[in-house]
């Protein structure tokens, strides 16, 4: 029906394939809406194609029949393709090397059963030109109230603009108030800024604020892991959390009421382990209620100035995967072998240390660090990164 | 020479012996002017007359002989008692009912050596008729910047108000700023409050609050360890901040500098193990900022208002003295052996459980607490008070 769906002859070849491909996880996107850790993880075990075919012929266990039962004979993927592409964007796939495939580690750390709105998102729909894994590199979320206050504007757009000459992305949700000023602020200083959408990343959402993501387009990157068209619900919003949280080397909440979302980000970025940091206010100021409850908890570490954010925050350093699945032994690449090669069994280096001792790149050594890791040969500490014993070398 | 000093003959019997104690410690009060821990541990040793003797003669250790060389020939202890009391005040010593022990037990866990500030005071000249131990039953230290802002002042008022009215005494340094706040508001609505003064308890500091000293010493206590007369010293501020911790069930800062002396109350508090707290504002205001560097340091737990203050506090709670020496088996007093009777061996009861248990007022069990807590026989913990095993018993 559709001449470039699922399925239907196109061009053979790697671009056939890859068109192909890009097809298959626009229409999967579009099945589930959102995340989804049992199509995920059907995608790790069979591949894209074939789970999208499984998902159009309904060959599948009934956890995943029902959640792709209401849209599985929905294929708009080549229009939404089209649609993303007229916006001069493009889909963001894991088969892409702009995948920030080291920011979603947070994520592939989660159990399903327990976290089942924590799935590592399928996609990225992405407005902009620039890298999104280079983009995330040096990256900061700061979020908070709707509302906010005079103080909290002026709080924000000196720490988002502190963040942005300092060279650090900021992550935020384009909504009014804080995240609005966020963005502005790092825009003002020509910075780097990414707005994460709970909606298409065609919505302007709020719709005041059209102008204002055109502009984040325009230097940054509007993101979003839902296809063009799609209404922002509730749930959303607190799914699209999950991906400020992880596309950050920490979340700052500059005035949060008690029942914020921005809580919501924070409980994201602490399951997955990025530090959360909270600004303090006047105690007579509701806005700042929820931020002092967190500091007060212990959920978030008070912070007062940028300076004090980066203190905080560690880039390129990624939480120990606890109880992670230790895939079978596989081959290891030329860079995976270098990098092993150079790691200690105790202690740790960083990654630019790494760099220096294999004359890799640092993206080169991103990639694989990120691999050894998923392959349980290696693990991120305090420290850095240190090799870790086999379970063939602990036996003998 | 003095005809009421150490050593002349005075009446004999035990109101005469009395008074010839009450002349001893006014005597080693004003020797010393603030805490000398070899001199308590000598008083401890020897009794308060013996002790004054052995000052007056030189026949001391070294240490001790340098301590008290400089006034050891000045004594004006008849001259100051008349002037305390011509103030309607009085000079309350160990040997007195209202001697706050129970308040002292944190100071006297210190270890000589490494907190050589740190000692017990020798004596407390007091101005008011409150009785010193029952209105530090229950009581709060709420203290702060002398350039407070318009907002600390009505947090300051706001709270200690509140704790007032809730029937906790408030404890300050009767400064400028946030300690006239607290003091004040405590008054404003007929609740007990105490200034702790850094200089003799006639003279008023600062002149401006004259007034204010006289009013809190209608209904509350002004009370200092210096004789009357004594000038305020840099050094005597930080001596006097220990007593304003050890006399207070936690301590809540609000509003601090980077340098203020708030934060040296707070370290008092910390080291005898009262619950330090303290109030966050706006980042932009200097004078919060050294409540948001003891938050973010773990110092001290952010609180926005008195609820919260008061549930961070346990009145009548003493920390476990750890390492404290355990005296010789002593014969126990009659209320001492009735309240280790009723002590668990784990777990704990609280003072009030013990006063229905026993058939005790409240101020014999703590008196009794107190003496099986330093004589090694009952400890207290998160649970309340326990009995401890004596040596005797664990062997056999």
């Amino acid at each position: 029906m559709n001449p470039g769906g699922i399925g239907s002859p196109v061009a053979q070849g790697a671009a056939g394939e890859s068109e192909e491909r890009q097809l298959a996880w626009a229409y999967l996107s579009r099945v589930v809406l959102g995340p989804c850790p049992a199509l995920t993880a059907l995608i790790d075990s069979v591949g894209v194609r074939e789970a999208a075919r499984a998902v159009r012929e309904r060959s599948l266990p009934p956890i995943l029949r029902a959640a792709t039962e209401r849209r599985r004979e929905l294929d708009l993927a080549a229009r939404d393709l089209e649609t993303i592409r007229a916006l001069g964007g493009r889909l963001v796939t894991p088969d892409c090397a702009e995948w920030p495939a080291w920011r979603m580690l947070g994520l592939a750390q989660l159990t399903p059963g327990r976290d089942p709105d924590g799935a590592v998102p399928l996609v990225f729909w992405v407005r902009g030109d620039r890298n999104l894994a280079e983009l995330t590199e040096r990256s900061l979320a700061v979020v908070g109230a709707r509302c906010s206050t005079g103080y909290g504007d002026r709080v924000a757009g000196a720490v988002a603009g502190d963040l942005a000459v300092h060279g650090w992305t900021v992550v935020s949700g384009a909504a009014f108030g804080i995240d609005g000023m966020a963005h502005r602020a790092a825009l003002a200083v020509g910075g780097a800024t990414i707005a994460v959408l709970a909606c298409g990343p065609d919505r302007p959402y709020p719709a005041q604020h059209d102008r204002l993501l055109a502009r984040i387009a325009e230097t940054g990157l509007v993101v979003s892991e839902y296809p063009p068209g799609t209404d922002a619900r509730k749930h959303h919003f607190l799914a699209r959390n999950r991906l400020i949280a992880a596309l950050s080397d920490g979340v700052l909440v500059i005035e949060a009421g008690m029942r914020s979302g921005a809580r919501n980000t924070v409980k994201w970025a602490r399951r997955i382990g990025r530090p959360a940091l909270a600004v303090p206010g006047s105690v007579d100021s509701a806005a700042s209620a929820g931020c002092h409850r967190m500091i007060r908890d212990g959920e978030a570490v008070l912070v007062t100035c940028a300076q004090e954010v980066i203190a905080e925050t560690t880039p390129l350093h990624l939480p120990l995967i606890a109880g992670a699945d230790v895939p079978g032994a596989r081959e290891l690449r030329d860079e995976e072998t270098r990098v092993l090669a150079v790691l200690p069994d105790t202690g740790g280096r960083w990654p630019h240390e790494i760099c220096a001792a294999t004359g890799l790149s640092p993206a080169e050594v991103r990639a694989a660090l990120v691999a050894l890791d998923l392959a349980g040969r290696a693990a991120s500490g305090g420290g850095g990164w240190r090799r870790l014993e086999t379970s063939r070398e602990r036996h003998g």
